[in-house]
């Protein structure tokens, strides 16, 4: 996940400007209706948006789902055909928005964020959703459509997703791009107990990477999570939206995840932040062992060098003073000095475990 | 405690979906149904939902006790018989909830975090319990059924538990689970206190292991526990609740506790931070001192061992040249240099104390 | 102070329990009487609970204080005589309780934070405080009486304590409680001033232990006086309180002495955090120049040992080879491996001290 | 950006007094007028305060834009024609305001910080913006002219700046001002990424200061946009402020924008830490690596060289004693000591390399 | 400043005790009278409490300012002349309060906080404010007036000073107080920067100790500064002030001040600790640095002292064995030592460099 994720125009750009993105559109719009009521069931696949406006007429629900990065023309066609406000439509192209919720006369309009599960980071991408009456529109930006659970529900009938209106199917959308973010979570947290152990065993410059950037992923998903919970509480109690009262005891249910999301992610910024302690902790406990093998050996070793140093001199070589290294003459000067030499090295060594050092 | 504990069903799966979870259901449900008013008390273990259905019929106040993981068949049909809402049996087969309250018309629906005492860390239950008119329902994963301690009371017929309604059942249930953390916490405290005086004394990799271990805990127990205030201020303070208002008395006294439980929480965690810090800094003292002692042993030896060196050196063998190291033939040559290698180690030492090196 | 210094009952016992501590009762409970009004003072020590009742008929304000740990038995006649809550009763027997107030009919209980003066920690004893109609009960735990004071400004008549109500001897008791922080905070604002100018001049393993013990006396002292801005507030702002409105006035006055106590406490954590950050930077700063005198000694001397070494080599001995050692039959050879010694020795010296090392 | 950059008058003046700065005006302010409706658009540059009143008459709206600082003698002018209140003065000319908003009678006074693109750093320029009727002002202090963008919407009559009233064109001027800071977190999420990179590769000197650079200016840019979000909060939701309902829709979207740029900027903080946090950790590990080289090598060859010390001892020399070095004279000496010198070399590296150490 | 600089009374004094304080007073008190209207004014130095009496008699506005530490004597004859409640004499004579407002019966009593300049830390004068009708008193605990300013522009009839009543003179003594921040917050900043320049070049034992006290001053400034955003905000929304609306607009003003005050307090907290942390990673930095320096000279010549070392042997001397070092027979042996310790001595180098270490 990059930093700055957002599109934007240049400041000074006038409200509601489609433009197109600077780099070529990877994956060109598709859109798909579904059109249902409780006894039938119709799918148009690759379908236009002139096409969509006919579904209208009927008393059925119709959700028109686009996926893929919306080009300017689909979106003022839209745009101008379901009188859909033009902050709205640019805040659809400018992906990389806040979750947010607004009330444009009857439409109410979302935007969610649909975490995502890659390699070994996270990412998230820009879900928007309308409510009008009897429509739902649904846009999703990149090239995996994530709402097959859901048309698979609607297909087989189950549960009460058929029976109920547009707002029961607003919460089973939103309730899918929420609970994405519990796998999500799971994997993070499985990686986290997993570097918890290597650290407490052996920290490495590798664990140190994995944990910084675990540390910055859950930063990354937090910013673009958190507002999903002033957008649930938005639906399950502004008065002014288009939602029945049964139907906001569900988006309640949904509200409750996001919270324990929240609690969840914040719970492992607070662990990643731990283990950093942690590794910090080892790292210098471990600098204070090597120093401390290092201190022994030489503290001990250094005097004796210096015994045998001494025993080096030439003093007694060109002279015959008496006070030329009369030791030298002794004649158990030798094991004399190998007497002296243990004896320091074995009282440094008694030092040093009175101290309590290995 | 795992990092992630919540279960939860595929994403897009509709609400109210019941499932049997991956590994086999190690605690079989057991229903234990305890009936009783002023007088009488009717106590009926392993009992089917079925027949709990008939006790309703009676005018008195109803317990129904679910102990072990509940599978999906008994939920459906204590679903069916009592309408229990499809959330509400969602939410109490997906353990690993976060604590909250709600109102399914005229059922107050109630998930709680039990904490237990595990040999080194601390882990909590989910307990979900229902009000109902002259009924309470209480579900608990474990094996271990936590409520023995009210059963006795009832049958005792001690304080004004048979005398009141099931909202004062209700309370005595939330108190138990509620109060079930100070023993918890007190065993926290005791481990704290313990590690400080092993920390200020000779901080070791196992005390960091322990403290970080300690850490983690008492973030997950927030994390499970902190919701708890929330469900108390509801259960106090909420006028829908079918509470009675002297119940509400109980129920304060209730969510003091669950503030005071917080505040050692927070107080807990505020001091494992604290002893973190003083870990780090002990470290650091330690591994200062370490490098006091080589370094003073290794200032005042290396100079000495090279001037033993330098008379080592075999200049005066080859050559009669008067420049040709004249010291090793000098009367006193060799007492000198001892003499000069103990000045400047005592001039080395000197210095070292006045820096109050040791 | 201990970590966890709440005295609780199992989990699962009913409300109102009173029990007797698990260690016998250090202090037993000795009840004191005063009755007073503007013209006359009565004062009877050592009184039972049942003759206390009897001056609850007199028209003058009756204050009841009960010094030392309450056995249950007492309590329980206090409970039915004066008609207590019995969750009253359980948080005065159960002590340790967080600051609150809560009103049971007419009656008022507030429970307070006495903060003692101790040789090097500080620590709390609970207060418990009761306002009826023209009654006030104390409890105080600890063996000493701390309301001495006040006793003696009614036998004075000093002030205006004597012509108002049992709510302005209910803000002399609960002043004098508050007030207490004062000392306590400026011994510790004293030690902290030490403990700063020590550690600007040189930080020892005393100065850590005493640091991190102010630290965690200062957690533990905002643990159990934040909750007093509650009960303040409470009894300057709650209308339902039986308290006067000019003497509410008094109870401002008093919850600004609050607020002060918790922003001092608050500046004196942030500022042994900031100490510690001191501690740790001074540690590292000294660790720093340690090595820095070790590196500049080993790394002058370790080539000039190398060089000694080199002439102590005896390949001049045993061959007439040119190639071995003619260095040592030089002339000058001697005095020039000093110079290359001493240039070796000032070239090092000279790189160090440009560098900024010492 | 200076840390402190607020202009202010010495404390006791009164208020509204307007005064020179101490250094000479860099930039003579410059009044551009331009006058528009739906139909007509006529701009007037370098015009005088007096000839700008004259164009209130007419029932177009009228933006006068200043440009540089303005002197106390322009701003008196304008404060006289246009009856602006004292204080609304003193804030123009004592730029480094906080962004604010103020309601004095029917003029809507804005204060918004422009932030600026510089070569390595940030900065905020003040801008002041009044609404009234019919007529908007606006101030901008530095030399470059923002609102160019602004100017050729209107010249070129394109959207819907031209048909509406003057609450639309002061969005269109905030808006500006607030997506100013797009382009600049764009830039400090690269740089940001960029330093992560170094930071893991190789941590230096120069990645601590951009770091701690980039840390302050987050903290700068944050302090000067901070406020803003009440300011658009207000323009959004404050009935009293002369802005019809439709426009508030646009400034909600500006105050979406606002609030994700503190997201941003939020994130770019706790980012800077944890980059910070992993530089430190980097720095301790490297060391740590360091220290284990020179203890390894230290280690190896310190017990070797005090053999070889031991065997270059003279005691062989002078006396016959059997005591005094005998090994000098068996046959197989040199070769064995070899052996022992490379038998506790290899142990040692053995040891170390168990120990996990290189 | 001290850490603790409130004076209070023993616990358990009755309020309203005016106490002299323990040091005898330093500075006397002494009352200055100034009566002023739109036409007139009056000033007399030097005045007792009984004289500022008359003075209210007139319809004038009368400020009667008190400089020095007020004696208990002065205060209650000013009690008694001017009615002023007993726990606004104690604030007044226990300076170090908390600012606040009260409001007693018809008298607004506030307390606010006079930052003040000292060589090189930063302090706070008590400066207590009481407006009644028609008269203002003022009084400042120490032995420098800071008003003169205010008395200058009544003299000078500048501004509206004299034409507005004693609230506008409330705002105008309150605005100087306030504002007086600014230089000391400027000066503040002056040397933060001044700072981060030293650390960046070259962080001494002297930059620590410094940065410290900033730290510390910024925490006791933003103690005894904060509660005047309360103030402040009080004075300007309070209805029941005895404060005109107009002049309220005025106070908003001095509020924006005040929050503007509290932003740069808390932007230089933060950056005080991100200087701490540039400190600690700059120690960090450069005791990997000097351990670099000490491990490439010692790794170096370690082995190569070893080698020449194993050739100061003296096995050569006493055995004809062939193996007792026959390389000292070789004829090439000593320039082939040379070189074998060359190609160590280079090849460690290269190894170094190759790991980029230096």
């Amino acid at each position: 996940m990059s930093f700055f994720t957002k599109r934007y125009h240049p400041p000074g750009t006038g409200p509601g400007t489609l433009r197109l993105p600077d780099k070529p559109n990877p994956t060109p719009p598709r859109i798909t209706l579904i059109d249902y009521s409780d006894t039938e069931l119709q799918e148009i696949e690759e379908v236009t948006p002139e096409a969509c406006r006919a579904a209208l007429e009927r008393p059925t629900t119709t959700w028109i789902h686009v996926q893929g990065d919306p080009d300017p023309d689909t979106l003022t066609r839209l745009g101008v055909l379901f009188d859909i406000h033009e902050l709205a439509l640019e805040d659809i192209a400018n992906s990389g928005q806040r979750p947010k919720t607004e009330l444009y006369d009857d439409q109410l309009f979302i935007i969610l964020s649909h975490p995502l599960l890659e390699d070994d980071y996270a990412d998230t991408e820009q879900v928007s959703l309308f409510l009008g009456k009897q429509v739902i529109f649904s846009f999703h930006g990149g090239s995996h459509d994530p709402f097959e659970p859901i048309r698979k529900r609607l297909r087989k009938h189950s549960g009460r997703l058929r029976s109920k209106g547009p707002d029961y199917l607003l919460y089973a959308l939103a309730d899918l791009v929420i609970d994405q973010s519990f796998p999500v979570l799971e994997q993070f947290g499985a990686e986290l107990e997993d570097l918890e152990e290597k650290l407490l065993a052996a920290p490495s410059r590798e664990t140190l990477r994995r944990l910084h950037e675990l540390k910055r992923d859950a930063l990354l998903l937090r910013r673009m999570l958190w507002p999903q919970r002033e957008v649930l509480n938005n639906l399950m109690r502004n008065e002014e939206y288009p939602i029945e009262a049964d139907i906001r005891l569900y988006f309640r249910d949904c509200y409750d995840h996001t919270i324990q999301i929240m609690d969840l992610l914040e719970t492992y910024r607070d662990m990643t932040t731990g283990l950093l302690d942690l590794y910090l902790s080892s790292v210098s406990n471990r600098l204070n062992e090597t120093m401390r093998v290092l201190t022994v050996i030489a503290t001990i070793f250094i005097p004796l060098t210096f015994i045998a140093g001494v025993y080096g001199m030439n003093f007694g070589n060109k002279t015959d003073s008496p006070w030329a290294m009369p030791e030298l003459n002794w004649y158990y000067g030798y094991p004399l000095v190998w007497g002296v030499m243990i004896a320091v090295g074995v009282g440094l060594l008694y030092l040093f475990k009175r101290k309590d050092w290995f």
